[in-house]
């Protein structure tokens, strides 16, 4: 790895992002800056590149570091804090009396590298993690507590486990395995497809609504649509509307609101580039299932413990949120991380 | 109902579709006609309309009849016959010795309204079973020995059996309910959006496609993929491209060669608008319900068997073919027809 400039690598700015200088912040609140750090990359599929990671980091200087990390959609800003009050995509894990409580730790996450669209290329989960282990570095963070990865956020953990172990103490991976399921990878494919299929005609945005929409069937479940869109279609203009069609039109619009279509189409290609030897992990690896997941079986969660060996435990929950159980499960998640938190060094 | 005139009623054509009269067959095999019905069809969302309904029939005049109907790309040539020598879509179920043993019984199947892609207007799983009322008056045909339905063909059984219970004396309704599930229903809304996302573009054929390939995926499971397509994606022209992807193709190539886009969105949509209360139907019901059907989740079986009373009975399979069972268990399958054919008055 290859680093750029000391000047360059902390270009930490503890202001809003208009340039108003905050005010100052009472003893309670948690401190939060934002900064960016231009690292070269050795890619696996797309050679070196020069990239700026964009990472957020909460929590009071000294404190025990945990990376979050979540799916191909989520972002550098978990929470809100005094510094940035909007609502992060992490928002009910994250506060006081919770494992990840920015009072407590300092809570570090980052932009995926391909995040922001500009890179056309394939990406790998190890990218990622080479590419966090660079960001920590600048930092000047030798080790982090802990390493919390839900779905690609889980992947990208694993080979960070696997690639950079003397710089976390303990892995705990959400909804996320060794592999893409054949199944899931299918799925992703198809999703991809329908980008393509809008891209050829200048409908990108409806391509990609289409794809997110897809997307949204395989992280829920039929129990959940079963109790949400029990209602009998409609026929509108001559065409059949079923009863979820109107969430699935939101889940598409405000998706490709904020979304790159090329991001989204690397970041879903990373996901299913994914594989790795769960032997070559070398970090004590809590790995948390949910039954019903569409994506990834809980067949595949099970080979990934065997593999890990007595590095590996496993735990299970049932929810009808399917593979979004991290974001919906709010307190059974938080008691895991808790436990297993604890056993990584907090005070009981 | 109205019907045709009587003329218009039968226009069996025991010849194959070229013209050329047929040879004289040997005993032994069994005879087969294929014909047309012009009926007068009241429908419930389209009103009256004209339609020409076509039908096989094969097996020995006398014998008793059982209907048959499949999915939505199911159609009236059921089997290889002497008299139509290519293979149908039900070929593996069908033959001597088996409960469709066409030597044995009649075997009558029809190409479902709207097949032909030129009715655009919402059909009714209701409609297909006033249709098939209409198509044994004009058979002369006053009671089937069995309706045996699967998919599609399950929903338009238990409607038929609702509608002309006079009409039939079991109904084996396989992978199908007394309703599209709501996460079904969503997964069908996406594929035939991306029918239109096609359409838009005037690249139907594409459109079509990659819905039958999203269909695909509906139809079987994480478990027969993860067999089938367990090697690592590979990187084409800078895409990743994962191991499901030629046989994906493939499927949506074959579909589109043979499918209409109208016929595939308005039979798509008719599963969709299926509803009935399981306490309408008043024939004996044997309900065959596949574990890991991603359609019809089995608590759907469950809860059309407990509405049916003393009316319904209930068979659960477990494969890795999931919705497609029937067409993959053959020899299951066989066993559970023969032994709900007897029970409706088979001899031993």
């Amino acid at each position: 790895m290859s680093y750029a400039s000391p000047a360059l690598n902390r270009l930490a700015e503890p202001s809003s992002l208009d340039g108003i200088a905050i005010p100052s912040l009472p003893d309670a609140a948690p401190c939060a800056v934002r900064g960016e750090v231009v690292v070269e990359l050795s890619m696996r599929h797309a050679g070196t590149r020069a990239l700026t990671l964009r990472y957020e980091l909460q929590g009071p200087a000294g404190a025990p570091v945990v990376f979050v990390a979540g799916g191909i959609s989520a972002h550098r800003h978990l929470a809100a804090s005094g510094v940035f009050p909007e609502n992060g995509w992490l928002n009910d894990l994250v506060g006081a009396g919770r494992a990840l409580d920015p009072a407590r730790r300092q809570l570090l996450a980052f932009d995926f590298v391909g995040a922001d669209g500009r890179l056309d290329a394939p990406i790998d989960t190890a990218d990622q993690a080479d590419a966090i282990a660079q960001l920590l570095s600048a930092l000047k963070i030798v080790r982090l507590q802990a390493f919390v990865g839900y779905s690609y956020g889980a992947l990208v953990g694993l080979q960070f486990a696997i690639r950079h172990p003397a710089r976390v103490e303990t892995l705990i991976a959400v909804s996320g395995a060794h592999r893409a399921h054949p199944y899931a990878a299918a799925w992703r494919a198809l999703q991809r497809r329908a980008v393509t299929l809008g891209q050829l005609q200048c409908a990108d945005a409806q391509g990609l609504s289409l794809a997110r929409q897809f997307a949204m069937l395989s992280y829920r479940t039929p129990e959940e649509f079963g109790e949400r869109f029990d209602t009998a279609p409609e026929i509108v203009n001559g065409r059949v509307r079923v009863a979820a069609e109107d969430y699935l039109d939101a889940a598409g619009a405000q998706y490709v609101a904020r979304t790159p279509v090329t991001a989204y189409v690397r970041l879903s290609e990373s996901i299913d580039l994914h594989r790795i030897d769960p032997a070559d992990v070398r970090v004590p690896t809590l790995v948390v299932a949910v039954e019903g997941d569409r994506l990834v079986p809980l067949s595949d969660s099970v080979a990934l413990v065997e593999g890990l060996g007595t590095l590996g435990q496993l735990r299970v929950l049932r929810s009808p949120y399917g593979h979004d159980a991290f974001l919906k499960e709010t307190d059974r998640i938080d008691s895991i991380l808790t436990s297993a938190l604890r056993a990584a060094g907090d005070p009981a």
